[in-house]
């Protein structure tokens, strides 16, 4: 079983990225993974703005990073990419922080108009930082997010849920790989 | 003659953005162009991390960006893209914010291998805001910049002179064909 | 008026995107414009593969687009981009031919999902080749192009319209602004 | 042991590109692997240009590649980007013609300027085309490439080999990872 950590990059406390996370968890976790969540939101807003990594939140944060054999990514699109608050994390960490790593980057957006900011904006920022495998992402539209209020069940509806499925068991096939590796 | 605006990306207090910024606003002043200066760092971080656009030096850093025909954005190359930090205050400006406005965008880094963030990370974020008109940019390797102290005059060297003084010629041209159409 | 070259990249006799430039042509003919059509796909195939230059049909249309102020270039989007054959004519010109020009990139597409190839794509490669301005660009979903017939009239609908008109008028924009220019 | 196809799409019949092939290929044979070459450049042009899959010399090399395991792309940079005839070939093969296929992206370039190229351009395209992992990739400065004669061994001189050889040592790792998969 792998060590998964959940990034949420979203500014907002209610955020669909944020519950998008909590769906995948919950499968992730039930496939016998351990999860741990981060929503760099919660960080301390100076230090991560200044880079500081002396600050003691932002280097457990790093060392949560460190611990994980996976990642799960998920981002509001945001003016054709993700978030400054996304980058502003990934940009104090060292260069090659997702070395060794299977990333799973995931969106979330207002329509399909935004799906190839995965790929064409976040992608190369996490292959710069020398991941060993990012997987095929998704892009999920709003309207398929579906919570039961702020703490509630959220449910994947309509179109989304077979893309999503499909990216997360591809997650899941890498993982494995790797374990693989590790163990022999 | 424009009202420019110069935008700081970088998260460091002494940064070779801002100094390539002075150097070109110093260019830009002669030629008659009013010139405001914003870093971005100097906004408080609590409000920009959250979107908090209730903030007065959050409204004011955008009145003034509303002020501006032209905008000059430096920002240094982190992890194959512009820093969170630029990325984390276009995030909260309203989405058409560069409507009507010339920009060049400018990059420093460490060698010539981060050149195309410029067109491929940067640019599009800028067209998705509505900018009028975003002109050739170019990147400055960090060896060509150099300082005379934290407050003293910024020199170019090197071979990124010329290439610098193309792109803001060009950036000139363009903000002189804006101010025909806007007398006419 | 301007002299303007529409450029379609389609690899297909019958195609949406050499439609929506035969509309876009007709609209700026109306503004007063003089306009010039290449379908790459005329071009003979041997010489445009292997960038041989010296072929008349291919020195012709360099030629053609030596001559024009303004290029609409259109591109069906295949695999998350331009078309091979668009990017195949690109690179046997030189490489600053687009120097001097105004650009309006247009795309077609089977959805949104596909609408930022155009600025993560095809804009940078039009950069590399020294646009002076590369307008705002737009992708139109296939099904809003209607044509009666083979050489009918082409007719836009639906949600289309008026994102395509806004494109086209930025781009007469600034051909009247650079004609300003090279008239002073 | 795997099977590889190596695929050129430089449009010369001298390339760099694929030298920098034949010097990786000779390493993944001696590796065990079984490789085939495919040069777009040999393929027929006119069929390629129109997209025409019945052409018997198209579909071979579509045979071939449903054959791979694992495919080595080497392309120049052109204008920011792959070239139109590396691309002209992706946009005939089905959508998923890369679905579980592991793929090295290789680049040639006059200078480090180009880097960004392979992430930013080339790899969405093998994205859009379901790869199962597109690992990590290096663009070749084209005087590290050296060459005793049209036919002769290639030489990778320089900073570039320590590079080359761990994106190789990468894509190895991630064969032998799918093969223990496909065994299990």
């Amino acid at each position: 079983m792998s060590h998964i950590l959940t990034v949420s990059g979203s500014p907002r406390q209610q955020s669909r990225s944020a519950k998008l996370l909590d769906h995948v968890a919950a499968d992730l976790a039930v496939a016998g993974h351990r999860i741990e969540h981060l929503r760099i939101l919660d960080l301390p807003a100076e230090p991560l703005q200044h880079g500081d990594v002396s600050d003691p939140r932002i280097a457990d944060a790093e060392a949560r990073l460190d611990r994980a054999d996976g990642v799960v990514i998920a981002t509001p699109v945001y003016k054709a990419a993700y978030t400054g608050l996304l980058k502003s994390w990934l940009d104090l960490l060292p260069q090659y922080a997702l070395q060794g790593k299977t990333v799973l980057p995931l969106a979330t957006g207002g329509s399909m108009a935004h799906a190839l900011a995965l790929d064409y904006a976040l992608r190369p920022v996490l292959q710069s930082m020398g991941a060993r495998h990012v997987v095929q992402g998704f892009l999920v539209v709003d309207r398929f997010i579906e919570s039961d209020g702020p703490d509630g069940v959220t449910t994947i509806t309509g179109d989304a849920l077979p893309g999503l499925t499909e990216v997360v068991d591809g997650f899941c096939r890498a993982l494995a790989q790797d374990a693989v590796r590790l163990s022999a």
